[in-house]
């Protein structure tokens, strides 16, 4: 149903932003190829490629992270490979087995704030180095994490440099690395990650569009085919020009860095408002996903007004809660979050 | 890249019909929950139920046929169980193997004009009887089929009979279903097809959205858990709205038969001026999709101002074509193409 | 139960053959490496790739024909890609879908007494040029078929040439290769099959071991890591030595060889008697596998005596029956069964 | 290559024992149905069952511990759901992703001893009520565990509980159920866990056997069709009689738990000159598994004359590792190897 109170929820409650809409409302009319050769998708591709510094990578157009993450997997991994992640990966937890789903293993790897360390990547690999055993193979990142956090620059290539010495393909989930991108506390460049990783993906869903998230291979293989993996997993959309198009919208004059830095900004005015309150955080607030800890007396006040996640119970009376920003999210329900907190 | 010619290629060049669009446009920026239970999917939802008479069905929407198809399966079938479907069956040729992938064997059967008959079905069923085979257990269809061409009633009836005596799921694919429902050749209305099937699809794709399928359970269990199997395939789609929006525009006044009423006369009318010419058609033209059998000069000819497919070449310097019109196709394209012909 | 009557059911009915089961007694209680790296598993893996020419093929021994070619096929395809099979092929009827379970379409095309031709690999190939479909990447032959006949050496050439031409795996089921390469009507010397095809199975099973077919891959890379695939699939022995000391015995001194033989005289012996009572065949009578057309009443009165599979029967009150013949069909079954026919 | 050491590596280094050989040669030549239909099968079967005070259980003979895992989590599992292990258990590590590659997700959780509780059981059910995630559905335990350890009656009682409270399958790994039935640190007798659980096997490669597990149900579906799970995954052995006349053999006079009993003595005996050497252990040491902790330096003096798993080490200069006996163990192994420790 449609709702009421307040939200910080998620970052996909809205429909669209305006300009993505207008784009998909320009031209709605004229006939393009189809399955992702359309003129948008091309030229979103390209875009999308400059923005990386990246001259021979590929791009392609996918409806959803999971489905984006389940294709790239199945697609570079052999029967006997496997996933090493950070066990509050996305494809660990929230995925349904979609990777299972695809014959390989996921090893869930214990995190500090949703990361993981080249060090344990590396302790993954020395361990598995026996027949009866599968053989690690892609190493699952998210930036930002599903804790709000970041890799710094020097961790994502301490992985890579691991990585690479072992012959293991490294892998970003990007469902909001806009809202990285965007954020004060990263150091870690658009070109700089396309350097240091085989393939990622950069999200539309979470930061304005109706759908659509971007696969980028860095460095693509004449072997890989993906077109057909895509078309296997029911990923090839008949009118790619959905996706194609919004991408265009969100690329042309960096949309997606500006709709990021609304939801990051306010993010960090809450961040402000709470501290302010002598609020702490389960994870240290550096994008538009943050994790107070409040007197659950608090959140049971907050939730008549406001709608948000618990994301654990304390023994010492407390909740930890997650609130997301977003490129739709208004001064007045940040500024109103957080009278209600300090009243 | 743009087309230029007057395309006959496909129903899915176009972007989205107006009203869709608007749909879209309409409450943009107003909350909704996520992942297909939003307020627009609930209600689109239940104008399908109603319209197919179901008092106790379930619907969820998916983005794509391929999609649509192997969740189905995937959800239905136990390891050893297979399918059977027509030769000529989109998952036979042109999924890319997606129900293979996610375990299960597909019979083709030998077709007439893409349809087979219940008497088929019934041999294969009997000649799988042992243990060291699969178990047959889902039927696939296509209504129209992949020739344009329609089941009767009876015929359907006649299929499901043989699957409702033998325990065996029937399953059809709609991706053109408005197309058979509106064609004057169709005698299987809606609510009959529903108390017939287990599942099915109504295709959006191929009938004025930007993309989308309801998937109909006529029957649903409560073991089946459908929204797991989603997930697990990457086709829950964060903002469900955007296909739910979709439908309630194209259910609202039965806007999906108007449109397809639209593509099915286009056709006929390129049927009329086609058979004044002289000409034949590969499979009976009754839907959207016909194939008529054009001397090979002509063919080549009509190539330098309309696209459309070679369905293959005859010894007898004819060549099969496919033409598809859509709710987009206008009554000068029409006109100009049976005019070239005529010439 | 055990059986009573006579039996040319099949080829697998009696335990093993002496030699084999001695074979397993000497050394019982010797300590070996386990997992196929014993040293009898090794000896004998040396003497085929002997036999077969081989300077750097490898050999791996698994417990059964279904488990050989399923890991043989989940190991060389890549997920998009399919196998290539006569309609009649092991993987298409009798394996209860293994192929597709591990995610791979199988291509059933109509064969002639169980074979395929390398023009209609070549048409596979060609009509599969689409990214939308499957990607054609491994045909498989049974040598001899299903139907007991024998490819020539000039059919296997065609087809290898096809095979290599377009980048294919060929691959051989080899359940009964023995009775191919000791049967008057064959061409193919080991050798040159070796030399042809990209791997292929020398059965045990059906030629007197307790179990056991050996995998050959004649130009093996680096990458395939079979041992793996081997293990995810269940099919790496502990105790390797038990199929690795049957093959030694069964290759010393071409053990293999003479049983096949004895298993094809008696086939042929029983193909004079029957011929001589004016009996023909459903397929050309060639290894230890042949089809009789006889009677139905002839049938239901050998019935009482003996046990065959009915394959077919036929409007004109014929029977197609299958007799197998094997190591251990004694001189007096084949006597008694062609009295029993010329009564 | 033939060991020559004394070897403690692991219980399945031997052929198989006398008894079980000459169970071979017995009737080698009468014929026999095949696929696990054959006299010695059924009585096997019947036999076990009677053990376990079944009234309609079922048995399944197959030739390995990874495929019977693999099989029966394919069979009893639907797409979405899941498996509970100890992260030690063999599907976890040892299996080269058997389970993921039939598309299931295991949850490998922490373990002491090599074991999990009723409480952790319980807690992954309650973290997975959610859409978007497996649905855990089995647990696998393996008694003894990977460390020789054994659950209790009670606390096998108390998973018991949990599952069939939550709706989980319950299955035991008993690669070496004999020696944790025949150890005097044992209370759960055969019946009792057939009675607490939902499957399980009974191995018999480790314990005299040339290879053979018992799949057993102690409360079979009809809807199961077991049959076809295992054809499907190559697990159905033509000559069942190899299975079955070797577990006929095991099961007369209790010969398993024979030789168990003499596998566990021979391990206490270790125990025995261990501890006087004042030597401590990973895990209690209570079947034919056992984990000492010696100083480095013994470590490789007695690596000399004896083969053993380093199972790791300690940074006080200690090194675990892991001895097991078996059937087969003599008494001066045993006495040399406490003797080499003691010198």
């Amino acid at each position: 149903m449609t709702t009421e109170k307040i939200s910080f929820r998620n970052d996909y409650s809205e429909g669209a932003h305006p300009f993505l809409l207008a784009a998909l409302q320009q031209g709605a009319l004229t006939q393009e190829a189809g399955y992702g050769e359309d003129s948008y998708s091309q030229r979103a591709a390209q875009v999308l490629l400059d923005a990386c510094a990246l001259s021979n990578g590929e791009v392609y157009f996918v409806a959803g992270g999971t489905l984006a993450n389940l294709v790239v997997v199945a697609a570079l991994l052999k029967p006997y490979e496997s996933v090493v992640a950070p066990e509050t990966g996305h494809i660990c937890v929230h995925e349904a087995g979609a990777i299972e789903a695809t014959g390989h293993k996921v090893h869930s790897l214990p995190q500090q704030h949703g990361k993981i360390t080249a060090a344990q990547v590396e302790e993954v690999i020395a361990s598995h180095d026996d027949d009866h055993m599968v053989h690690p193979r892609l190493v699952f990142l998210s930036q930002p994490t599903e804790f709000g956090t970041l890799y710094s620059r020097a961790e994502i290539e301490a992985i890579s440099e691991v990585c690479r010495a072992h012959g293991l393909w490294l892998y970003v989930d990007g469902a909001r690395l806009a809202a990285a991108l965007a954020s004060r506390f990263n150091d870690l460049s658009l070109p700089e990650l396309a350097r240091l990783v085989d393939a990622f993906y950069l999200g539309g869903t979470k930061n304005g569009a109706l759908l659509g998230e971007a696969v980028v291979f860095t460095r693509p293989s004449r072997d890989l085919k993906f077109r057909r993996h895509l078309k296997q997993r029911g990923a090839l959309l008949a009118k790619g020009r959905l996706i194609g198009a919004q991408f265009e919208a969100l690329l042309r004059d960096d949309l997606y860095l500006t709709l990021a830095r609304h939801a990051d900004k306010a993010a960090q005015e809450l961040v402000r408002g709470l501290t302010s309150a002598g609020c702490l955080f389960a994870a240290p607030p550096m994008t538009n996903q943050i994790f107070p800890v409040l007197p659950t007396a608090l959140v049971e006040r907050l939730e008549q007004r406001f709608e948000f996640y618990r994301w654990g119970q304390r023994p010492d009376y407390t909740t930890v809660i997650r609130l997301v920003t977003s490129w739709a999210t208004t001064d007045e329900a940040v500024a109103d979050f957080i009278a209600e907190v300090q009243r």
